[in-house]
């Protein structure tokens, strides 16, 4: 099988992000989960440019890589001085690096309009620089800037650089797609001239996502016979991103027959991708190709009775084959398949037809149009069955509350109390709670109240709190936009798992409530259930 | 120039996302929106599915649309009955719609193994919908689903369902990538050979990107014959989305040639996917091509001075053709530029180095750390310029408030009252107000309080209002949740203009007494630029 070289450049040219700030720990980190995924080189970053980059080339020359070659990025030498003088070119040799990746201009008006020298002072400047880096470097790499862009607008020099940097002891040629907005038929085309041109070259290809065609473009180099291709994990990166090499990886070892990561490695990308987010601190893209949340999530009824029957009707390959899982949604454009589906995982065991799955099927549709969204607060949904089916009980009941929000002097922090009355049982509990804003007033008042009956609330926490304004519901009475329909996502969680409430309301403290409630109810109605269950056991 | 069909089917395959969630009123405000920015067809559900599919229809006979045709979405007639007797097919004729888009199985295991029919029975489900549609649409097409991996199992099979669907008077075959699996070299050798079988068949393309391949799969087809495409806004849809319709006008239009959009609307690109997101309540993705918000934008030092000096140097079009804009990520002296070209535009003239000037950044910096947002909130920040430069009158202050929001017996609404005292001159103004939930009843209580001194407010209404959960902020103390630190945006209006307004507070009342109060006082204050601007020009 055809090996394909992963270059993975996150830690360099993915940090170009605008979102991507990354401390050297967190670099170590990402190196270490790279080379456990098995990618063949990990770049770095520029030690030539910045401390950090610096710090991090000394701290991994304690790390035992096991695949992965490490790689550090920096540019051909300053037209004013030679290359053994060049602070950054000296940087390359410092930071320990046996992969040296040396970036040079090819399009003949950066040369003369931006390093404002000649076309042939930068051939000089690639030659010198590579062949004073060559004795230093295990692998040396020529990284062709803007190459894609410079061949279209005068090929014979862009083809020249490439000619001095194969001669000066490049092992490889990375043709760059700098700026993005090659198309795919555009980078077969080139590949195939520079091949014609250039036969003993091997070539490399380094895409942008400006067209939303990295990907495309970083297969259609392969197919026209590019060994090595550079990206970086979720395809971060300046302006629209770099190559997404999840992608890229997954296509090519699934798709297109090729090997890239070790034998057996391929299912650890989805944990490998989540693992870069986390540590950079930022949200998943759920919709990510192969390793996001909704790469395998099924919402619409059709499809979901047809993936039950047979996953392959709307799935392109096994989930598991990239590490990631088949996810199925609740949501009003479902039919009775999933309400079955989610029944039999909470323990039901219902058919098609079944008068209590038409009423559970009426009342979602209802909610639904009212607002409720049950496809992200499943808890909500599992009690709603629960309670349609007669299986949940009451824990308590809120018999009246009172929020009060109030500044008393200009400029004072305001001031929030809620009194709740409970019945818990045969008990009645009336209490009051200070708060910081009205929901967290009756959460501290709701919880005060209840956990004298019901301590083991004390292991619940609240995680997350996400307000939505329904658009579709505001009013056209002249106060429309404080008037508007809200739902609230409550996610809360004990020791061991985690779950999400929903409520709807045009008063948010009510909404709140709901979710509040639904959230507590379920806390308790879940540990019952795990009590049941143990008992059951014992018997 | 050869012209190239849109057809958006965000109001329907989108929908089929799982984050994507639109009300009837939602998704009336999209079709608008994309009928301004010019789109062929915009297909607005599948009415014989769910009833808010159906009201939708419904509502939009009211409306007169420019460019777009409205197109119904439905299936094939179930095998049990006869086209006639089908109400998935007698809904699309309901509808309403001119243009009726029928899907049915072209991969033959779907077929036998999903339908539980003969081949050559779903052959005469085509057939027979679509003859019995014929007299009802102005436009029919065929939309052939799993049309790749059908063609790829049993060609002459995906071929006959076609060539039935093209002479039972289907005006255009849609070739769909159900599954997203195919790669670009598959759906050019598959068009070829459609296109060779059925010489007089017009085709589009419907493609999904689970290889992160959507784009370039459509513009494949396009170069290999399709007339039209398929796809959403954003490419939002189901598991990794539908073919993104921004990334693919803006490449058929700008890098090959084509025409999707009436003349000069592509400017309109960056603006209408904005809205999309919006009315959905969903995270613009930052790194979309074209139209994101980081599609422009520059971070790297390098980078950002090439930039400056010429912008084609790291960008591949300029931003204004697609409405977007570059942005160079703010250092302290781009911050002061920026500050001095938005005072400019209010009207101050300012020098850098102006204490002033020192004084805006210092307290915008501490507002952004906070959580305050202005790049949605111009107005908030445009009474923060002028408050800084000392020409902000104060129109009122609010001395105290009082929201309280109760809830007496169980199961009633909720009742929500508000007092204020306001200090308007040398007049208090202490009075009290009901509302739909305690931010509408503040509101109504400020309004009351100050129509009497301002009658101009009367003018004046709340359009929409919005809360986010600034997750950052949320606290690790067990109450973390409904503790968080969130930010409120209110958008108002009068007859003339809108402007938004933001305030940050871990108290969503709090946040939203803010918003309230800069929204009233940049009415009055705008009202009187007028007033004065009137005023010397009389002189």
């Amino acid at each position: 099988m055809n090996t394909i070289q992963i270059y993975d450049t996150t830690l360099r040219d993915g940090t170009q992000s605008e979102e991507l700030n990354l401390s050297t720990e967190d670099k170590l980190r990402i190196a270490t989960k790279l080379d456990q995924l098995g990618v063949a080189y990990i770049e770095g970053g520029w030690p030539g440019s910045n401390p950090k980059d610096k710090r991090f080339f000394a701290e991994m020359q304690q790390y035992q890589l096991s695949t992965a070659r490490l790689a550090a990025f920096g540019s051909t030498h300053a037209a004013k001085v030679s290359a053994e003088n060049d602070a950054n070119l000296l940087a390359l040799i410092d930071s320990g690096a046996s992969v040296m990746t040396i970036f040079g201009k090819t399009w003949d008006i950066h040369v003369t309009d931006a390093l404002k020298i000649t076309l042939e002072r930068n051939l000089e400047l690639i030659r010198d620089s590579l062949a004073f880096l060559r004795p230093h470097a295990k692998e040396l790499f020529y990284d062709a800037e803007h190459f894609f862009d410079g061949y279209k607008k005068n090929a014979d020099y862009a083809i020249s650089c490439l000619g001095t940097a194969l001669d000066s002891g490049a092992d490889l040629l990375v043709l760059c797609d700098t700026n993005g907005g090659t198309l795919p038929e555009e980078v077969a085309a080139i590949m195939d001239a520079v091949r014609t041109r250039l036969p003993e070259a091997r070539l490399g290809i380094h895409a942008h996502n400006d067209c939303e065609l990295a990907v495309a473009n970083s297969l259609a180099a392969v197919r026209h016979g590019a060994v090595q291709v550079q990206g970086t994990m979720n395809g971060y990166g300046e302006r629209c991103g770099n190559a997404n090499l999840c992608s890229i990886i997954a296509n090519l070892e699934l798709k297109m027959g090729y090997s890239c990561l070790p034998e057996g490695h391929l299912e650890r990308l989805t944990d490998t991708s989540a693992f870069v987010a986390e540590v950079a601190n930022l949200r998943c893209f759920k919709r990510q190709p192969y390793t996001g949340q909704s790469a395998f999530t099924h919402k619409g009824g059709v499809h979901v009775a047809a993936v039950r029957r047979n996953p392959r009707t709307y799935e392109h390959i096994e989930p598991e084959l990239v590490g990631n899982k088949q996810r199925i949604l609740l949501s009003d454009l479902a039919g009775q398949s999933n309400i079955l589906f989610k029944a039999k995982q909470y323990g039901f065991e219902l058919d098609k037809g079944d008068p209590f799955v038409l009423e559970l099927l009426t009342e979602l549709k209802n909610r639904e149009d009212q607002g409720y969204e049950y496809s992200a607060a499943e808890a909500s949904y599992e009690l709603l069955v629960n309670r349609v089916l007669g299986r949940a009980r009451n824990y308590f009941r809120l018999i009246s509350f009172r929020i009060m929000d109030s500044v008393f002097t200009e400029g004072m922090e305001p001031f929030t109390e809620a009194t709740v009355m409970l019945r818990v049982g045969g008990m009645i509990e009336h209490t009051a709670a200070t708060g910081k804003g009205p929901v967290n007033a009756m959460d501290c008042a709701l919880r005060k109240g209840l956990e004298r009956f019901y301590p083991n609330l004390g292991e619940m926490r609240l995680l997350d709190f996400k307000v939505r304004v329904l658009t579709g519901s505001v009013r056209e009475d002249g106060h429309g936009g404080t008037a508007a329909v809200v739902r609230v996502l409550i996610e809360s969680g004990d020791q061991k798992s985690r779950w999400t409430t929903v409520g709807v309301s045009y008063n948010i403290i009510e909404a709140s409530r709901q979710a509040l409630e639904d959230s507590i109810n379920y806390k308790l109605f879940k540990d019952d259930q795990k009590k049941l269950t143990q008992a059951i056991r014992e018997i």
